[in-house]
């Protein structure tokens, strides 16, 4: 896990607090989760030049969200695509105390989930309470995965790093020893959110192991 | 300006049209905004150990829209606060062509709206058409301030950056001789968005000269 940032250094807002408590309080937790800036995802950016931040991830997802609509809802009726952008907006916040778990990383998972319990409780309760409510559910519900607005936006979550990896002739994929039947079955959940989207992954892995960027299976 | 990154080295998705010319128009504009993530602003992130870019700003202006939206609705009446954290993914887009602007350099106004719209005409043209319609529309709104919703956007989209310098105890004002009066002249538009976030704004900015961050204004 990537080193945790923690809450330490972050001035006072006390002068705000004749304004607001409620204005300290939100601008209090919008400072301390700025530092999403800082957690490195493994994945490069389509420049190449460098990994992505888990705050860029997260706008890129929200846009991605408002741009590939139309395959949540043809798939699973209705979605509340305001909702799908705010829990992609909020999804990896608690990064900021628990750090990006690599995704292929499987032996990190069961430590993972309550590391990151721990972090919404304290990053979300900086929030007035009404508030802190509020974002903890939307991220509860991304986690749960069982709405379909929590499935298209994990959709959303995970076809980015593949188009990512791609558009970057596999680098991330060949420094891990990633083949294509690890890429899908990681990815297998896409399907949850989105037949096309995940029609989409599918499309993109045979186009990567058509030109050399991930070997094939060594089932296939 | 900054330097323009263009569209020239991103991969052709051809082998998507078999599954769908939309969805391949839609990758293909993804692909293409990830850039945004490139494009270097002038403020600090609150870590202070580097500027933050208009990627991961957009990230932090549309999670500020959700946690400060009830400022916006209290002024203004009701406030379509989807379409504001739209608004806001998509406000700086146009910034992988025409690169940030440092919104104190004030002589490079006048060129920057035509640079600006002639890059929202190539960048948005890349989506399906009724898509590039959409957000373009988005964008235009943004651009305009003239209903609530783009107001209110540009009221958050401007009381980051001033938040940010002050955790980084006005690095960025002193570096380019920014004082009190200057700050409060060229975020004056806030007020129009949100009369509390302009209370803040002003909060802040005399806590700022009450320590030493940023100089008073000569005619104070």
């Amino acid at each position: 896990m990537a080193q945790p940032l923690g809450t330490g250094d972050i001035p006072s807002f006390e002068f705000l607090e004749g304004l607001s408590l409620r204005l300290r309080q939100q601008i209090e937790f919008l400072t301390v989760v700025d530092r999403l800036k800082e957690v490195q995802r493994r994945t490069y950016i389509v420049g190449g030049n460098r990994r992505e931040n888990s705050a860029e991830h997260s706008w890129h997802a929200a846009l991605a969200a408002l741009v590939l609509a139309e395959w949540g809802r043809t798939s699973n009726g209705g979605l509340d695509l305001a909702k799908v952008v705010q829990m992609l907006l909020v999804h990896d916040i608690v990064e900021v105390e628990a750090g990006d778990t690599f995704v292929y990383d499987e032996h990190l998972e069961p430590q993972k989930k309550e590391v990151e319990r721990q972090a919404a409780e304290r990053l979300f309760s900086l929030l007035p309470p009404d508030q802190a409510v509020k974002f903890r559910s939307l991220w509860d519900e991304f986690e749960a995965r069982q709405t379909r607005e929590a499935q298209f936006a994990a959709a959303i979550d995970r076809i980015l790093p593949i188009l990512l990896n791609f558009v970057n002739r596999g680098r991330l994929w060949q420094e891990n020893g990633i083949d294509a039947g690890k890429v899908r079955r990681k990815n297998a959940h896409i399907r949850e959110g989105s037949e096309k989207l995940w029609d989409l992954a599918a499309t993109i892995i045979d186009e990567a192991v058509a030109r050399g960027f991930l070997v094939a299976t060594a089932e296939c």
